[in-house]
């Protein structure tokens, strides 16, 4: 079992994340501060801040927005704790005392703490878990204590946040006085177990696995509950809501074997499972988790790391159906993907994990994110063709990013990823480091032998080349990565080639390093042409350009209209980095050529070839030079 | 302008139709009559026939079905009716007459005949008329009447028919006292248009002439009436619901340049622009039908003569925008498109409105019944993949014909098609015969210089030779459609090639025959390997498979699952006749490979190609061998 190391101890200097970083710090964390309190021209209130201070007596008035307005402010408490650990700012901290002290104000004398139900009533607190979101929201409020109180060492937010879950512990459980439900949108189950962790309380992780053992079980809390609420309760029909798959509540986690319903709900299920199992070692549930988690990877991932390939319900389709143009790929459910690859990778450490990570974070993540740090996709399709996203009205995928959102998840989630993002790079445990993503960066890590300080140096995601200067005399072991996209690779001691066998995907070096000893890692990054499954409907003939961990997409802004018609041919790709083109990206160009026919519908006519130059820009940045098609499967000109 | 040949002198007598006819005749015009009585096990009741007992006082009880269940009798009566017309049948000529004195003895005294209103409270009549279809059912009674008079001289439902027309007449028109409206869906245009032919009342056709200019003319008639009604109006969006575009009224008829809203109230608009700008000499009327239609051949059909791109509102989607696999394509759309085409080529022959016919009559119209004549589908789609219509939830295609439909509108339609089949094959005028579809036939002309006998033999649509035999001297001209389709033509009178050239795709042989004088069109009947225009997004890199009028289709049954994954070269294609096959079908056969590949999702490994013979059989007989994989196009193997 490893364990994550310290955010403090991690200094990011990346050329690729850190301005990223540092924008979300400068940028973003200002703006949703901003925008919690309705303080955003143009902007649609969120209510959020407000919703607090009504239920702290400080203002009337009604709640605003949805029932989960609360965790628009734990998420973006969280996601400034994590900025605040790698680099303090007195303001940001005094803000947060601000928001803290507000919502210890507005909790109840029980601990209870959801403005939604202390505004609109609190008989009805704990009567909709299937709809209502309250325990998603305690969830996130646990997961911003863990990590304010990590930063800053202050229990404000801890204490709030202990009160409430001890007012769960007291509503939830087996005993006959108590309620046998669990969340309708999970996350609780994760709060709880990080809560534990800071909080030492053992009642938080009884409750999680609490949750996640009923979750499931016959007869089913939900249905039980609509029958109680006097909802219309379907009968186990196809359909997700009907069977209650929606909510992953129709059989028990432990005997789930495929992704279903909504896709962040599902990711968070996942990654609380993971956790939970983690932190009991529980190993069903951990091996379920796993399960579920590989019928994703396996068979219901896109090339970018996005999941959840239909809108109905924003959630799993099918294995193999991943249509490119009406996917939902919430940007929150890469983020949930990643949270679920790193716990697993945890407990039974394997590169396969890291390649997720890498794949959703470089792409599918990224790609939520405007390059200004301003505006944000909820959706991140693979492919657009504008005028039929605004016409066909079956088609609502935005195809373009938007300032925020009245459901404004995505935001905030981007936010905690990004300053958060040294979670994602070391495991460790105690006497090895696992260097999983390759992002220049100082860090101090803690062996029980003694602290060792470490440097890494990384081209990625434009070079291959990463190099790891020990800092400090020790013995420890370095494990080092090999991505999967790697077809060539070779690591170096001190310039010595010695590129050790790899177990499960990483490289073991053990020894007595002395200051001044670098291990190089060198990934050659050559274009590669990748083909889809032949089980997939989808993307038969057709390939997708990637360079290391980058996914690359056409842009009618370099290829011109009617994308669909460009075909490539493989012949010598031609790359070249472009420093002023979309902040710094890595160009590549291939030689292809555009069909083009006459007027009619159908003909018995071929249509023309004409040779057109192919421009690749990666996923990530697209839509950020104004509206118009994006396409990251192209059609291959067969030989 | 052209006139129909009347059906009474037209004996299809056709290796291809003639066995269709009959199965109409004794397997579907009797499965319907039961089915309008509630007399078929399995199959949920119509209540139609009940509908018009409780309505005339025999029956008490309530409304049972769609507010335009009534039409499925007015269909069934039209459709029978023209069978009656080819051969009679006294069975038939009673189950006629019994059902249209009950329908007599519903008619309210001022000629109302609508049990829905009947039974639900007269006082609501015509206070609706955007979304309850009372004109529509007008309409089909009024069509019904027209083919029952003519096919047995009988004014019984022609006299019920224009009872209820002259009601229509009081209470709609331009007057102060009178309704400004227009059909919700449209229908009663062209009702009321036949009707003014077989009963001769000039106001008939003046108020489908009202209905149509009234019809999008400011304020809009459905949004004031939404008002009245009290119902919530959605301000003009791109909802085609909230601005009328469904209904084709947001804006007058003459200015409207595309095809919008649902396609089945589309095409019986165009139908009914066409019969009345037909029969009033409006250019500006017929110009707008013929704009409509132009941008539908053009730009929103599918290959198979389906249209209706989008399940949302069964409608219409953007030009170019013709997904295979989610296509609403009704049957009942493209039996309005050659109902519009027909009339249209009357106004103004040219060839391509024949080919419109061809197209859609041998491909997406006869796809909608089984083979053996009892089973419907409603969609057809040019893709099926049935695991995924099941289990994801945004795919509603039927990959299954069904028995009858709570909204049985396409069976009586098909029923129509087929025994009506004569009025699609030829067009007159005083001294012309134009030949537009080449089935076997004897017919006899009508000329004014005296009734010409002729004998039609034609091999279409597995070989390409039609003979036409005159039995009778005379001096006429004859006129033979040469379809696209045919690269290669000769016309041959008594065996000497003459092929003059032909006018709007029309070879025409003017002069004196003799009995016994045989002209012979041969159009070589070659595999085609079609195009679509590369403004489609949906057929980049595919290929569809065609000979003479029919399109092909791969299935599972002949070709295994993952059909997408089959690639299709073109070199010397094989044609064999089947006759046990599907009821006798000419299959087609290509080289081509299939891609196979790992288990690995995505993989920089090239799918590895297995040779494997393309099998096609026509695509109006898919389905009809159990459930499986379906596709009408096919990716070409590129050299």
């Amino acid at each position: 079992m490893l364990k994550p190391l310290p955010l403090r101890n991690i200094r990011i200097d990346d050329d690729f994340f850190a301005p990223r970083i540092e924008n979300a710090r400068n940028a973003m964390i200002p703006y949703m501060w901003d925008a919690l309190h309705d303080r955003v021209p143009g902007v649609a209130p969120s209510g959020c801040i407000r919703n607090f201070r009504i239920a702290a007596g400080l203002e009337q008035g009604g709640f605003t927005g949805f029932v989960f307005q609360d965790s628009d402010l734990w998420k973006w408490i969280e996601g400034a704790s994590y900025a605040l650990e790698t680099q303090w700012d007195d303001v940001l901290d005094r803000q947060m005392d601000e928001a803290i002290s507000l919502a210890a104000k507005a909790q109840q004398p029980d601990g209870y703490l959801d403005t939604y139900y202390i505004i609109n009533g609190l008989d009805k607190r704990f009567t909709n878990l299937k709809d209502h979101h309250e325990l998603y929201v305690a969830g996130h409020m646990f997961e911003a204590a863990a990590a304010h109180y990590a930063a800053t060492g202050k229990k404000t937010l801890l204490d709030v946040a202990c009160r409430f879950a001890d007012c769960l512990v007291r509503h939830f459980g087996p005993k006959e006085n108590q309620l046998h439900g669990y969340p309708g949108h999970e996350e609780a189950e994760l709060g709880l177990a990080r809560l534990y962790a800071a909080a030492g309380k053992k009642e938080y992780l009884q409750l999680a696995g609490y949750f996640l053992d009923e979750r499931g079980k016959k007869p089913l809390y939900f249905r039980e509950e609509d029958i109680r609420r006097g909802q219309k309760v379907a009968d186990g029909s196809r359909n997700q809501w009907a069977n209650y798959s929606y909510f992953q509540a129709e059989v028990p986690v432990r005997e789930q074997k495929v992704a279903r319903g909504h896709a962040v709900r599902q990711g968070y299920l996942l990654a609380g499972m993971a956790e939970v199992g983690g932190l009991t070692g529980d190993q069903t549930l951990t091996d379920a988790a796993n399960r579920v988690y590989r019928n994703i990877v396996d068979k219901q991932m896109y090339i970018t790391g996005g999941v959840g390939a239909t809108h109905d319900g924003e959630a799993f389709s099918l294995d193999y159906d991943l249509p490119p143009e009406r996917c939902y790929n919430e940007t929150c459910a890469s983020i949930a993907l990643i949270m679920t690859a790193q716990r697993l990778n945890r407990i039974s450490p394997d590169s396969g994990y890291g390649d997720t990570v890498e794949r959703a974070l470089y792409n599918g993540i990224l790609s939520g994110v405007s390059l200004d740090g301003k505006k944000y996709f909820y959706m991140n399709p693979l492919e657009v063709w504008p005028v039929r996203c605004e016409k066909r009205q079956d088609m609502r995928i935005d195809d373009e990013r938007q300032g925020w959102f009245g459901c404004a998840c995505c935001p905030p989630n981007l936010l905690r990823t990004l300053t958060g993002l040294g979670n994602y790079l070391y495991s460790m445990n105690d006497d090895t480091l696992y260097v999983d993503q390759y992002v220049s960066s100082h860090v101090s890590v803690p062996f029980e032998t003694g602290v060792v300080g470490i440097r890494v140096k990384s081209g990625f995601p434009w070079d291959g080349k990463a190099e790891i200067t020990v800092e400090t005399q020790a013995a420890f072991t370095l494990a080092l990565r090999i991505p999967s996209w790697a077809e060539k690779w070779a690591v170096r001691l001190n310039g010595r080639e010695i590129s050790p066998c790899p177990e499960n995907g990483y490289v073991f070096l053990r020894g007595e390093f002395h200051p001044g000893d670098a291990v190089t890692l060198e990934c050659p990054m050559t274009v590669r042409f990748i083909s889809a499954s032949t089980h997939t409907p989808n993307y038969a003939g057709k390939t997708a350009v990637t360079r290391g961990p980058i996914v690359y997409c056409l842009e009618e802004t370099d290829n011109g209209k009617e994308l669909w018609n460009l075909h490539l041919e493989k012949s010598v790709p031609e790359t070249r980095f472009e420093k002023e083109l979309l902040q710094g990206v890595e160009m590549v160009s291939c030689p292809g050529f555009r069909e083009s026919a006459g007027e009619a519908l159908y003909s018995a006519c071929e249509p023309e070839r004409t040779p057109q130059k192919l421009h690749f820009i990666p996923y990530y940045a697209w839509g950020n030079r104004g509206k118009g098609e994006m396409t990251v499967w192209v059609h291959k000109a067969q030989k």
